[in-house]
């Protein structure tokens, strides 16, 4: 493309505002904070690399709470402090194998994760038939005859279809979260998922399956893409056994934190407007856009408050959550504290767990006695956030905060674009590289300026 | 982030839809047929790898329209044919090299590349001392005095602050396309700009200069940043010569095409609705995003809309035009064509010639007679773009298509989220692997819906 001018969206916004124009030019003054001044890209680097990927009640979990805190400490009028939470410490362990094997013998080792909270094989190949299937219905009708003895292949891609690849996700991932368990129920040895992703390559994605109490508890794993187009299409024409090798285990209960900064509020310092994400990752790749850009976006938006010389009305409470990933100890705990202390009450609650990508919409939530009150009253900024492409949805907020609701308060999810998100999505190859500087600062300048509107029009 | 379900914008739209229910089904239909069946990236990649670089005039160009014309080819009842342009014909040349040396005698490789239309120093050495300045402005308040048998360094970094950063962009490229003038004017023997781009690394930017008729012409390189920032720093410090050297030159004109593909309309054949972007791209990386996305973006909806059965009023035109990064000669000459051919009538043009990211707006223009009503007209369909994220806006639309304007049809650019596109414009990165699949192909769908859109309500 050459080189041209056209008018910008912003020019557009501008001349189409009245009553808002300060609520704009605020924004505008927040959106030039970040990007010229922005730290988070910076953090997010230091926190990928010198913590890397860092599961509850690992010492890279330690690692990333003393990262964060000493970050948070850099940011002038911060109060620190760290809150204790007790999570069930799994552990992937060394030497994960899985492979197939035809009928003429041929053995094809593929790329293979354990799932989360799966039990593991104690070192031993455990070795069965395998059978495809595309739901866990599917299981069910074909019960414990066809099911007994085998390893069962869940197999349904992510619909390609959907807008929102969440959405996709969404719709997928009973297979990796209940697979084990409905397999089990039919007398199945194993589980193998296909990685939920839409690109097609080696790269397995794990995440956590979650066993039903009375299950039989049987290992899972979750296969590459590649692999399991290469699997379903050795089905069709042979009987394939696969060897499952892996070694994951629970370490028993640990003590760890949430990561708490706040910058306290000068009318309502029992107010809280919480900014969050979790500080906890799978733990391979570096936990980058899920979700340590979601900490340093919640960091970011304490430093351009303060840089701003901003003086917040309610106290702004950034939040780094224990445990997101497999087990919710760091978001349930927070709201037991916040349920024994009926001084506080949070205003409102801000999630940022879906990636560092461009920023397209904000979803709000809430008990439903004050949602539509709530969502009536946030529509009248769409102007100010217009001119940013930012959207506004109802829908869900985000898994840590979402323990809040009994409060009242409004509860809020930040929506990046969903594009790429799967690529990285529980996988190695969610590190830093992945995240794009820029994009990264305009999801902490949106939510910068949304925390600055709520502060200003909630009481 | 963990396992759950949210309500999506698309069911939320679908809530607030009456009269348009059928053209939110039938786009819905579009993107559908694009996520699960486009062939854009599929045919990026062939473009990419086979063809590679091509600047107008080079064996490369021939390559990308004999590859493109055989991709289009396969679509059913497109009707092939090319256009002859006359193209200017600049070659890079072999052998660039450009130095600093301090007083010590310390002598520093840049990475640099020479502007495109630049002259040469004939594989010779032209060596001066370096002058820094931050504007054309700037050039003149010196005088010859200052500037005189001086390298004239232009330093201005794009403004990260600016969200759109094609704005950002088209404020600093006045260094790149009038620099090498202005600073002939008062005397300089050469010109080095600091690349267009906002990452700090080591990958220069190129690009066209444009000489005035009347200058002595002086050759001109871009340098990365990261040496822009080097060289301004020792340039605090002491006095630093540069040397340049360049083969390039012109090869003299040369005959080339615009390739055009269509779909004949029932109703109005000879009305038409023109999609397009350019096949040729600077000499370096792969010309992914630019404009290769363009190019595989109109081909792609003549695919979609061949695909869906769909049979259009207006023909549908796919114009993958020539010489736009150096000459414009494709657009222009098209647009020569169309005024000696009174027949034909183009009721709108859409352009993409702004990456392969996720799509996020459409810029309309006209004729200032008409724009008004046009864009009234337009806006009523925002409810069907909305689910997608796309928003309109009034602004520049194509260097292609531009030169159509007198017809006083519609003139629409695409324009894709802008926070990536400077890190691979014009450069060696530009290439295949820097285009996202999906994101790629919801900017084709984006295209095909607003054809379907204007094939439906415009006469």
């Amino acid at each position: 493309m050459r080189f041209f001018f056209f008018y910008t969206l912003l020019l557009f916004a501008f001349q189409n505002l009245h009553a808002q124009d300060e609520d704009v030019l605020y924004v505008k003054k927040i959106h030039d904070e970040v990007l010229m001044n922005g730290k988070c890209y910076e953090w997010l680097s230091k926190l990928c690399l010198e913590a890397g990927p860092r599961l509850s009640g690992s010492p890279a979990y330690d690692k990333a709470v003393e990262v964060t805190s000493s970050l948070l400490e850099t940011i002038p009028n911060v109060e620190l402090r760290k809150q204790k939470v007790e999570v069930n410490y799994w552990e992937r362990g060394l030497e994960e194998e899985v492979y197939l094997k035809t009928n003429e013998n041929k053995k094809l080792k593929l790329h293979a994760l354990a799932l989360g909270n799966s039990i593991g094989t104690d070192g031993n190949f455990l070795e069965a038939d395998v059978i495809e299937v595309q739901s866990l219905d599917e299981v069910e009708k074909l019960g414990k005859d066809k099911i007994q003895g085998k390893i069962v292949f869940y197999n349904r891609p992510m619909d390609a279809s959907q807008l929102n690849t969440f959405r996709a996700y969404g719709q997928a991932a009973d297979q990796r979260v209940s697979g084990p368990t409905r397999a089990a129920k039919y007398g199945a040895v194993a589980v193998m998922i296909r990685s939920l992703g839409f690109a097609l390559n080696n790269i397995p994605h794990t995440g956590a399956c979650k066993y039903a109490d009375d299950t039989h508890k049987i290992p899972a794993v979750a296969i590459s893409t590649k692999d399991a187009d290469m699997l379903s299409d050795l089905l069709k024409k042979d009987v394939v056994k696969a060897g499952i090798k892996t070694n994951c285990l629970f370490r028993g209960k640990k003590e760890t934190y949430n990561v708490i900064g706040e910058i306290k509020g000068k009318d309502h310092p029992e107010k809280i407007i919480l900014i969050g994400g979790h500080l906890d990752s799978w733990d391979v790749g570096q936990g980058a856009h899920d979700d340590g850009a979601g900490c340093v976006h919640s960091m970011e938006v304490l430093r351009t408050l303060a840089a701003l010389g901003y003086q917040p009305r309610h106290t702004i409470r950034c939040v780094l959550f224990a445990n997101e990933e497999n087990g919710l100890a760091g978001g349930n705990g927070y709201a037991e504290k916040a349920r024994s202390n009926p001084k506080e009450f949070h205003t409102a609650a801000i999630e940022s767990d879906a990636g560092g990508f461009v920023p397209r919409n904000f979803s709000f939530d809430a008990d439903t006695s004050v949602l539509k009150a709530f969502f009536k009253k946030v529509n009248n900024w769409l102007p100010v956030f217009e001119p940013y492409g930012i959207q506004f949805e109802l829908g869900g907020s985000g898994a840590d905060i979402g323990p809040l609701k009994f409060q009242k308060g409004l509860l809020v999810g930040l929506r990046p674009d969903t594009s790429r998100y799967f690529d990285f999505h529980h996988t190695a190859i969610d590190s830093i590289e992945a995240v794009h500087p820029r994009e990264l600062k305009l999801g902490a300048a949106a939510m910068a300026s949304l925390v600055y509107m709520i502060d200003k029009y909630f009481d």
